[in-house]
């Protein structure tokens, strides 16, 4: 079965208290679209950090003495508030190098600066952080979307995380509710008739990354419908399952 | 623009010394899907590796006292055998842990076993590796797809891989032609008119994930057709400029 990964044009710059679901709705309607049973809604983590007001600005940071140390060490300077930020973000400092922070956000994401952006859309002076619980914002976005449009939908939150050893940014999925977001194959037989003893497929991050390639960082489109995918429908969906528990992690 | 991923059935199991080329023309025209201008052409890296005759027969490895060891400790044992084949394929060992080896591959991939697979199709009692140089079987296919239907493509050779962190494995981009497999944005305005000053996207990795909604392992499905992606032409992509050098990898 083909899938198709539409934009979704229309969701107006978000502020701090915005309805997320009702502007993300209107774009959806506006494009014409419509919506079938079991897509899937990808939707920038950032316009709903914004909407839920997890922003902060810059004048209201202190910066720690070690957020100074932090921010004189980065290649071209960086604002010892902003590092400030990206701190009280923090779980963990996974790498500190070279001026890049990788950190283990509060969520138990591994991603730059913990998530804490300030570019794109984003007004002047401010930053935007992960959501609380990408895995709720998911999950009201989805409930809404189903009540306005009446199908079985699932939604995605997707953010743009790098990746060791490998250049570029990816979409990744960070929030996730009315799918299973990994896709268990283990014990189906493969094309040999022989098992496939370890694979589990990160479905929600493919379905991240696909949306990425509408939802381009300098096009505006915050939001993308993607249709076809075959997943498993799961009430709860938690991308929080994506996160590799610490004991079978071999890279902390 | 809308982005489909049009899957292609009817690639047959494929032999070393079969002309992957012909058969994957041979499945497309069947498809009735067409190609049009810049079409991407995803296809899984065991078919690549199968018509490559990147093949070895386990009756033929002999273990080193190094593979022993090694097959020793992997929980539920493992055939020392492909522990040896896996060695081979391994520039330096980047994590051994309970019973993974993560490697890096000559070809510079960061990688479960060094991308040695013996599941999905292949027969039994063989092994499949990597193929020697990914973009040239890419540019190889590029080319003779290209000279057949008469349009301008791109190929991206895929593979699953897991990541550290996550749970689940995605596809990414072991081969390309045709295209840039990395969209730089860098420079570009954001839409609050501020610069994007770190945003490259691995496109070929966001393309490859895409194609895996539709190539899933047990599905017997070993390409797929991406269409509508804005990519940059290049002569000749190159996946290998997606592995990130040395000097700026934080996680060596």
């Amino acid at each position: 079965m083909t899938v198709a990964i539409i934009p979704v044009p229309g969701v107006p710059m978000i502020r701090p208290g915005d309805d997320l679901a009702a502007l993300l709705g209107n774009a959806i309607e506006t494009a014409r679209v419509g919506l079938k049973p079991r897509d899937v809604i990808a939707v920038c983590q950032k316009v709903v950090s914004k909407a839920e007001g997890a922003v902060v600005r810059l004048d209201d940071v202190v910066a720690s003495p070690f957020a100074e140390h932090l921010a004189g060490r980065v290649e071209g300077g960086k604002d010892p508030r902003a590092v400030e930020v990206i701190l009280r973000e923090t779980k963990r400092i996974v790498r500190m190098d070279r001026g890049h922070v990788i950190c283990e956000t509060r969520q138990g994401w591994v991603c730059a600066n913990a998530g804490v952006d300030e570019s794109n859309g984003v007004e002047a002076g401010t930053l935007t952080l992960l959501p609380r619980d990408p895995d709720a914002s998911a999950a009201e976005l989805c409930e809404r979307l189903r009540t306005r449009f009446g199908v079985a939908l699932a939604v995605v939150v997707t953010d743009t995380f790098g990746r060791p050893w490998r250049e570029g940014l990816v979409e990744v999925a960070l929030g996730c509710a009315g799918m299973d977001p990994l896709l268990d194959l283990r014990g189906r037989a493969d094309l040999g008739g022989r098992t496939l003893h370890h694979t589990v497929v990160a479905l929600a991050d493919e379905v991240a990354a696909a949306a990425g390639l509408v939802m381009e960082k300098d096009s505006g489109i915050a939001a993308a419908i993607v249709r076809g995918v075959r997943y498993t429908p799961a009430a709860g969906g938690a991308a929080a399952r994506l996160v590799r528990s610490p004991e079978f992690d071999l890279f902390r």
